[in-house]
Order: structure tokens, then sequence, then C-alpha cells
């Protein structure tokens, strides 16, 4: 009688607070876990990316997420390269808590033209600094401004959309041919997002050493309230696994990382990501919780001033150690929010794992 | 065991917030996306409907909705067709707070009779505006008062009970045959509600030029607490465009538009009606927060003040903008609330589509 | 992996609320429906019973029940019948806020002795009032004082245990044989609390007139907290009008009425109910809103006053309006609570029933 | 399109608050309900242990549990054997509201090194009162501190990890083999926890008299949030009684007690966990409410006190009854907080049950 149901080939996806791990195997000593990863060329020591959020990195912090031994992502949409000096922006914004009148502020602020010679200046900056480190633009400026990226020394370019850029950018006078772009380029690319197993492949197909899957967590209940879409994650990345495994074969050998872009919000959603077939998470929100993040209690992603149709919340975060307590800990806190990786450890300790590959095929149930 | 089982054909059904939107084709620029619909031989901008309710649509913002490339309804069982001067009615109504003493008022008001030189006096306003518009009778008035439609110039009639009428009116002595009466009429007839594939499919053949799926947003909480009964919108919506499409062979090429009218509370609900197959969006509450709204800040529907069975609630909404910025934007909030016709056009870009008929393919699924 | 499957023959079963009525057929007007029901030789104007519990029955209540069509259940073992003057109880009763307090209070109340001459004289004084009336017991009082509720002139003997009875009685060296017990009665026997097919049929073939089905509605929250049981009232009555139809075979015609008693919180719940499939509904917590309620604000069975296992919460209501308004309206609130009569000759019309016994057929769907 | 889904092998797992109890079965007499139960050697009056937490279980409340007719299991790594007066430092502990700081106090309160002495001393006053007991130790220590457990005369030595330990220690030059460890030892083990068949079937063949399913109630929300790991304890206990029947046919006649350990927080948890076919439930926040506990109004495990990666919390509970009435009642709450025993009875008698037994094949629906 009715034609939405699962019989009709509506299918049932799911979030990661709708799966679990389960502990099978005997428990191996925390001391034995490695979770060191590759993407590309470049091996990192624990498979955690910060999201390219303004909220979250500067130069600074880039910097910081480096030397820890993450992957630190610079927005060069952000106000880094819009002004000489954004700490005032970023100042005033931590003032003001009526959301409306913030918003109005940050239109203003995102208005503000990116110049070319502030991209130069902050990436030289990061790279001074001798980490491994992103940059990010979306498909609208990526042609101008991917230049100035690949003699940056950067280790990748991240291109990624507003909050739903679907895998290929617009159709028009302009549009922009990902595959032809990506081998255009002398910085490896790292693009998102998927939300199942042929947007996935097809990212694969077209050349990139990592692919994003989701559409960024700041965003996520925004996206389903203002567009109605919505990409329940852990069925879009074991979507994504699967195709890096059928593609792995189809390439004859090449490897493209699969990271988790939304929805993380704690150390419990790192674990889960991996086990449903991520390489590696993008994070954010636990990020915006660190003393140094520039959101200074605040964090917001490009949806949240968009001049028209503002699809994100500005978040209000209580800022609770430092970036490197939330990453390696000691953890005070029974939530998930600090001390992501020790946490990781120990769950690949306590499930049977050494390394995120065989944590990979961990047992997984519905709950 | 038990009886009530899918396994016995007790089907389940879902709602709007039980489905997603998932883009899985290429982005389309948004430029490109053209939201026009035709209903009937008319052709609108956007495929939203304003409701026939009191608390959004007096003569005024029915002519707002239309020439800002909607269709307005004017309920001609309300307040400006029964008094000469509503406006102090309103103003009262929105002074008080008790919801029992609103509801004593309102039973009192809406017992007053409709007068039929008003019914001309407001349709006749309405067309001088020259903008498209329809008008709402239910079907205990429609014998009486239709001939005021078909000579007023109105774009279409819209037949709709109370909050849960069936397909077709009572049995009674005066038992109305609703194909009898949109045959007889001049004027094209809408008419609702229809739950599923069956009953979409019956007030098709009955003539009208749109249905009406759902009995309204106002009331479905309390047509659940008090009637039982319930109509998830996107089961029914996705059987109504089955019945369509069937209809469309077995009547040898008639279309008869599919009209979503229930459960609509903000953008993310439009883009997954017109995703399970809907062509248009009656909407509600989303106009009621218009500051040209004549509910100053409340909304209700005619379930609200029945005599012996309430069965809907007058709800307290927050003005927020003019109508227009609800329809057309600019959006600060990232609720769903405004820009509803921006956040369609995003959906489809963001999604792959360009028209509202190749969107109505678009993947969904259960979340 | 899992023992605790469906497809382990783990059943899964559904409440009222998991379940709602779609209407398919064409309205009918309201003045058509009917909604009068037979049990054995008695015909009401209405399907409800109130629930035999001291907050709402009082010989007044039963009295003002019966005179307005429906019909009331004195509880035997409760206040009216170990004090001459109850009223005084009730009114201590009603000034105690605090739970445990109340707790107390009541364990210590009803610690009081039955008397059988007060037995005799509320029966009496219902009786007096000519309108239909029933009485209940426990089945551990049922054979003390079963001879006056005969001799009463009571239409029905209402047998139900504490809120979790099986449907026969303990097997100590005084079990009660229920079919034994019915045969041997001259007042026919309402006994419950079925829970499924197999259950209800038991209590069929012992020779009750009606079934109830659930185990009251006050204690189901705390049967689940205290004893992890539990009887989602959709699939149990559904389960019943199976026993009911084969049991019309078995026994060569005769009917039994099915009584849902548990869960019915308001109207909506009512029509639920009878289109799962049964005859009438036990209505406690909306009874107790009258402002003639003995529970003056407050509402409790027998669970609440157990001597060691507590397993019923003494409720607070709202007192809201006349116990006639209650049942025949006018309503002047949207949730179910007011004109609950009204309501079900509402939801039967709207979905195009004239009778109980076509309206147990209506479509319903999982929400 | 995706891999995540039931079809793929993914099961859907449930917990306790998604079964519940339908009684089918004709009552019986609460007074021929017979609770008792074997472990080992070592018959017990009704199967409730209380969990080796510090904020429950002090060498009196052991002795107290285990008078009443329960099983008390001291904490060997907990405070006692730390501290010659650890009164204080329960005083001073719960003198602190702010949880970071309570945290900061326990980590360092626990990083006092075990006392063997203290461990003889405490468990000899435990002894010396003649009530079974049991002592808990975890794999870390447990091959340091077995043979004070052996030689103190203990009905049986727990072992059991941090919140998710898996069913063997790790891997390292230090593994601990659990099956040499009980063969070697000379008192009866119960060890955990167990997850589902396979790792329950493990532990049994190492020879445990008992097995814990689940983690422990006091940290199940944590381990989900920071790990990512979850048990559903309906699944795992109806796992683990499976393993338990196939375990006896192939060892000969070898029954190993299953008991629940998480998810327990009330007498409806328990009557749900023997009803799954647990033998025995493992209780921890329901005793932390008596006034005999020494965590005075807070409740903890081990997880709340780790030195790097804190997943457990510590819980605020209401100290409302001695050990005994919660346990045996009377209750005056409807919760299921108090009678844990009485209520158990209660359950057995009203489903139709007089042994743990035959109470294992009690009907199980999934609501």
């Amino acid at each position: 009688m009715y034609g939405i149901t699962p019989a009709n080939g509506i299918e049932k996806a799911y979030d990661l607070d709708a799966v679990a791990i389960v502990p099978t195997k005997r428990g191996r000593d925390i001391k034995d876990v490695d979770l060191s990863w590759k993407i590309d060329a470049l091996t990192l020591d624990f498979p955690l990316i910060a999201a390219p959020m303004d909220s979250i990195m500067s130069p600074a912090t880039v910097i910081e997420m480096g030397r820890l031994g993450g992957l630190g992502v610079l927005n060069l949409e952000g106000l880094w390269t819009r002004y000489v000096d954004p700490a005032k922006h970023f100042e005033k914004l931590a003032t003001i808590t009526d959301e409306i009148d913030a918003v109005k502020l940050m239109q203003k602020l995102y208005a503000a033209p990116i110049k070319a010679e502030l991209i130069d200046q902050r990436l030289a900056e990061i790279h001074d600094a001798g980490v491994p480190f992103a940059a990010a633009l979306s498909p609208k400026t990526v042609r101008e401004f991917a230049p100035h990226v690949e003699k940056s020394g950067a280790d990748f370019l991240v291109i990624t959309g507003t909050s739903v850029s679907a895998q290929y950018v617009s159709e028009t006078q302009d549009a922009l041919d990902m595959k032809e772009l990506i081998h255009s380029l002398d910085v490896p690319v790292i693009v998102g997002g998927s939300v199942d197993y042929y947007t996935a492949l097809n990212l694969m197909r077209a050349g990139a050493v990592g692919i994003l899957v989701g559409f960024g967590g700041g965003a996520r209940q925004a996206t389903r309230d203002v567009l109605g879409i919505e990409v329940p994650m852990a069925s879009a990345i074991s979507g994504a696994a699967e195709a890096r495994s059928d593609y792995l074969d189809e390439s004859g050998g090449r490897y493209v990382a699969v990271i988790a872009d939304g929805g993380i919000t704690g150390s419990g959603d790192i674990a889960k990501a991996l086990a449903c077939g991520a390489d590696a998470a993008m994070v954010g929100v636990p990020l915006a919780r660190a003393s140094q993040a520039p959101g200074k209690g605040y964090h917001w992603g490009r949806e949240a001033w968009h001049p028209t149709l503002v699809r994100g919340l500005r978040q209000q975060v209580t800022t609770c150690a430092s970036l490197e307590e939330i990453l390696l800990g000691p953890s005070v806190v029974a939530d998930g929010s600090m001390n992501l990786v020790g946490a990781l450890r120990r769950t690949l300790a306590s499930t049977g794992y050494t390394t995120i590959k065989s944590f990979q095929k961990a047992k997984l149930i519905l709950v």
C-alpha cells in the first residue's frame, strides 16, 4: 500500500550511535598497539585529522597538531587568509552571545576577499615549523588558489565544498572536472564528501589519495533540518571501505585512505568509525574545546556564515584542556572528550587488535 | 501469538522524519535549478501553497503569497467571511494566553454565520490584485458557496474537511458525491486528504486537478491523541505518487498534482516531501511566523474551535521575518524556517537535480 | 551469535502508541454512528467501563457512570467496604503530598478488614439507583464475598487480581479453579487479565462473559520496573480478538467480550484498542480527573498499597471537568482527555464505520 | 549500497530494556517459590551477588550480604587493602561534589600500593563471621595475590578486569593463561566478562565455576562514549546460556553458572536477566543506596579512577534504606529499587514458576 518500504529498495542506513563494537578476541597489551597509518607517502602517528574550520585551526594549532603526531588542515577561505590580523575578529565574535547577531557579523567578516599573499604567508609559517600539514579549498576557489598550496610544501590539498557538496562540482560553464584537476596538480589531493559505495568509488577513480566520508560534523543537524539531506555515517563509511577494496583490485594496488568526516563527537565515535572501515577520522568539535582553539569557546563551519542560506550552527563549547591533553591525555572525564588517542589505543587493546588495519575488521553489532 | 505483526499485513508506515535524501549524483549549479511547477493550466514559480488557515491567510497575505510566486488560499469559513471587520477579533485573540479561554473565544467567534456577500467581497479584493489564488470550503458548505468561488475568478477551489475528513463526505441524506460535484463546477478543484494509494486514486478519478495528501499539519498530534488516527506522510505521499502514475496511464494522460498537506515544519520537510513524490507542499506553521500573519504569534486550524470536540491546538509561534524573507530569504537561522525556496533550490543543486520532476526520483533512505 | 532474536521466536509486541488507525473508507455521518455494545444480556450505550479503583469509583460515581450510559465497577476490597465513613480517609490522603508517607498511610488504611455488611450496603445503594453496575473482587477474596455480589443484583462480577495475576490463581492447597468457580456462580463473570491468544482462550473456556486484556493501567510502568513484566496492549488485544473468534466457532456461538484493561490514557487509545479488536475499554486515569472522583486529584490502584512490595504509583492528576463532560463532552482541550465518547464517535465516522463490530476491522498501521 | 546491514551479518543485539517477560502460565503461590541456586559446591538463598566495588562492599557489608543469604565480594584492589584505615578517605570523598576534583582525589588514593597483610586481615575478618564470601582481583594482580585468597577460606576468587577486559589478558611477556591459572588455584574461580556465545564458551572451557556476562554496570555509558564498546545484556546473557548448555554436554555434566554483570538497575532487570538465562545477577547501584554502603551516597568502579583514561563516572545515589530492606523488603517505592528478592519471588509466582531453573525458560518478548 505504501511505496516507502525496505522491500522497495529504500535502504535503512545507520549512524555511528546505532552501532557498537563487541570485543570477541583475546585482549592485547596496550603497549603493543600501533596507531600509525599511512596516507600517500606520509606516515602519521595516529589517525586523527583536524577539520579545516576557523574555530579550531590557526597556523599555530595546525603546527601543534602536527607536532603531536596528527595532521592539521588550514582553511584557506577563512579569516586567516582574509585579514592580516584576524585575532581581533575572533575576539569580537567570542563576545557575541546572540546567535543571529553572530551570524550577521560572520556574514560580514567572511565577505572580505581572500588574499593570495596571506595564503602564502600562513602556509609558509606552518611549513617553517617542519611538521606535516594540509590546506583546504572549496571547489569554487580551488583553481585560483591551488597553485599557492602546491608551492607551499603542504603535504595535501583538501578539497571540500560547503557541507553538502556532491562529489563533483556544478555543471555550469565553469564546471570542475575533479579528475582533470587532481591530475594537473603537484600536490596529493584529499577530497570529499562521499555518501556511499558509488560516490566513494567515483572519487577514488578521480585520483584522490584520500576521500572524506560525510559532509563534516558541524552542520549535520542543520543539513537535515534545512535541506532534508542526511548521511548516516556508519553506513557511509562501510560503503566507502568496500569501494576502497574494490578500487584496490581495479587499480592494481592503489590504496585510497577513507577518512570519516562527520558525526565524530568523541573517542567512542572515532573507534566506531575505524571499526566501520575508516583509516582515519576528521575531528572538529572535540578540538574546539582546546585552550588554544581560535574559536574561544565557539565552534563553526562555513555553513554558519552563508550569505543567503545559513545552514550550520555556531556551537558553544566548553574550553577544558590543552590540545595535547585532548589528544594524548591524561583524561579526567568519562565522556570521550579527552585523551582521544589513548582511548582509541585502549579500544584496540581491549578488543584484541594491535593495528588499525586489523581493527577495521572488528565485530560490530546494531544496538 | 500476536495478531499485530508486519507478517499479518499490518504495514509499517514512515513519517518525513524517518526518511532522508542522499546525494548520489553530481552536484548542479544552483542557478540551473528551476522550481516552477504546473497545476492544471497554471504555472507557478515554486511549489509552495499556503494553507487556508485564518492565522496565516488574510486577503492581504493571499495577495502577497501570489505576488512572491506561490499560491495563497483563503479559508472561506474563517473570520474574514463571518465578520466585516475581523481585525479586532484577531487582536483580541492574540492577547489571550490561557488556552482554554482562547478555545472558548474561538468557539464563540466561529459560531457567527458565514456571509455570502463577505465571500464575494474578499475574493474580489484578491482578484483585483491580479495574482493567482485559491479559496477553500469544507464538504459541509461547498454546495452553498461554491458558486461564489466560481464567479470570483479564483484559480482553484480547495475542498478540505476537518482534519480527518475521508475522501468522500458522509452518506446521510445530504451525502456529497465528490465526482458529481467536481464535474458540475466551473472552477478546477483541489481536494483532500488522501492517506494512501487507494484513497489517492479515488480522488483522482473524481476529477480533481490536485489532491492533498494528509490532513493538514496543525492538528497532527491532536488527531493522534484524540482520535487515534495518523497518516505518516512519507508513506502517504509515495502512495499518492504511485497512484498519480497509474492514473496517468489509466486516464490517457491526465496528470494530477500531489500536494503534501501535513507535517511540513520547515524547508527540510519540503525537500523530503518532494523527494517522496509530491509536486508541491501546503505550508502552515512556517508562514505563521511572518510579520504579516493575521495570527500575530498564534497559529490554528479549524480543529481548534470545534464546538464539541476540540482536536487541534492553537500553537504559539515566534514572529521572525517578513513573508518574503521566510519564502525567499536571506536566512540568518539554521533551522529550516527561513528561505524555504532557497533551501529547496540548494537541496536540488546539491543532490544533482534541476527540476522538480527529476528530483521526485532522488534517492531516499530510512534513517 | 545471540539467542534473543525474532528468528528464534522472540516476538516483537506492540503497544497502543506503536499503532495508528488509517481512514481508508468513505466517511460516514457522525449521526449514523451507534456505539452501543452488548455483553452477556446487557446492552450499553458506549463501550467504556470504569476501572474498579477507589480513586474513581464510589457508590455515587458507579451510579453516575451507569446513568450516563457506561458501566461502573465498585472495588469491593477498597475503602468503601472497610470503613463505614471512608470520606475522611480520602480527605486525609489527598492532603499528603509526600509519596512515601502516602504509601504508608494507604498500607495502614487498607489493612483494615473488609466487612460483609458494608459490601451489602454499598451494593444496595447502587442497585437502588436502577442503573447497570458491577462489583470487583480479587481471586483471594472471591470465594468469601461472591455470594454478596450474587444477591446484590449486580450485572457482573469482575474478578481481577493484583496487577500481575495470571489467568488462574495460585496452585496451593486453596487453589482456585476459575472454571468451577464461574459455573458455580449466579452472576456473570468478567475476568482478567489475558496477555495473548492462549491466555485469552483459556479464560473464555472457563466461562467468562468478558475478559480483561492486560493488567490495568495504573501500574504499567511500575510492573515493568519492579517485576520485568510487560504486556504490550495492541498485541495482547489482537491476540484476544483472535481467540474470541476461534472460541465462537469452538463453542458454537458464545461471543465473549474482549475488554482492554491497561494503557488507556485518552480517547485516541480507546479508538486504537477497539480497532485492535476490543469490544470495550476499561478506563482509569481519564476518569480520575472528574470533579466527582473520590481521589480528589490522586489516582491509585491496589498495587500502590501492597504491604511488602509496592508496585504501582499513586499518580497526581488535574481535576478538570465533571464525569459527564469527560465522557460526553463538550471538550475544550485537544489532548484526548475529554468527550471520550464523542471522540470515539468521530473516529468511527471519519474512518467510515457506524458500528463497533465493523470498526474492529479498521485498517491499522505501525508508526 | 551500504555494508552495515543485518543482511551482511551485522546482528541486532538487545539490552534488557528491549525485552520483557510475558506471563503465559498459571500463577503460582508466592510461598511455593524457591529462589535458591547453586554455584560449585555452594547453595545460596537468592541469586544476587554484590559487585566488588568500594562504594558498596566493605568487610562489614560483605558479611551482611552473606548473613542475609546473598554473596558479597570484596575488591582486593580497593581502599580496604591499600589503607589501614580507609574510613577517613571515604569520608573525604563523600564531601567532594565537583566530579573532576573527585576523580583527581581518587586517582591519588588508588595510587597507594596494595598491601598483602591488609588483604589477609580483611579476608580473615570476613571469614571469622562464618558467612559465604568471595574476593576479587584483576588479571594484573591475580598471580601475586591469589595465594592470599586461597588461604583465606574464601568461597570464590572473582577475576574481572577493568570494565572492558576481554576474556583473556594481554599477550605480552607476562601474558596470563586463564586456563592454566584456574587449574593451578585451590579456590573456585568466577571470571568475566563474556559478551556472547563464543566468549562464554571459552571461559567455561578455561575451568571457571561461574562466568560474568558483561563488563559491570557502573561504566556502561562511559564505555560506550569513550571506547565505542557496548555489550547489550539480553543478547549477551542468552548467548552465554546457550554456551552453558552446550558446554554441559561437551564436558559431560559440568554446569557453569552464568552471572549477569551489567545493566542491572533494579528488580525488573534482575528478573529479565534470569529469564534470559542467567543463574544470578551481580548487583551494584541498587546496593549503593544502602545506609551501610561505604560510598555514602556515591558509587564508583575502578574505571572512575584510571590514571590516564577515566572511563566510568562516580555516580551520585540517594541513600534510602538498610541493605536488608533493599534486598528483602518491605518496599514502599514502586521503582524496583527495594525488596529485590521479594520482587523476584513475585515475578516467578506471577508468571507461573517456582524455581530459577524453570524460570529461565519464561516467555520473553521484544518491546
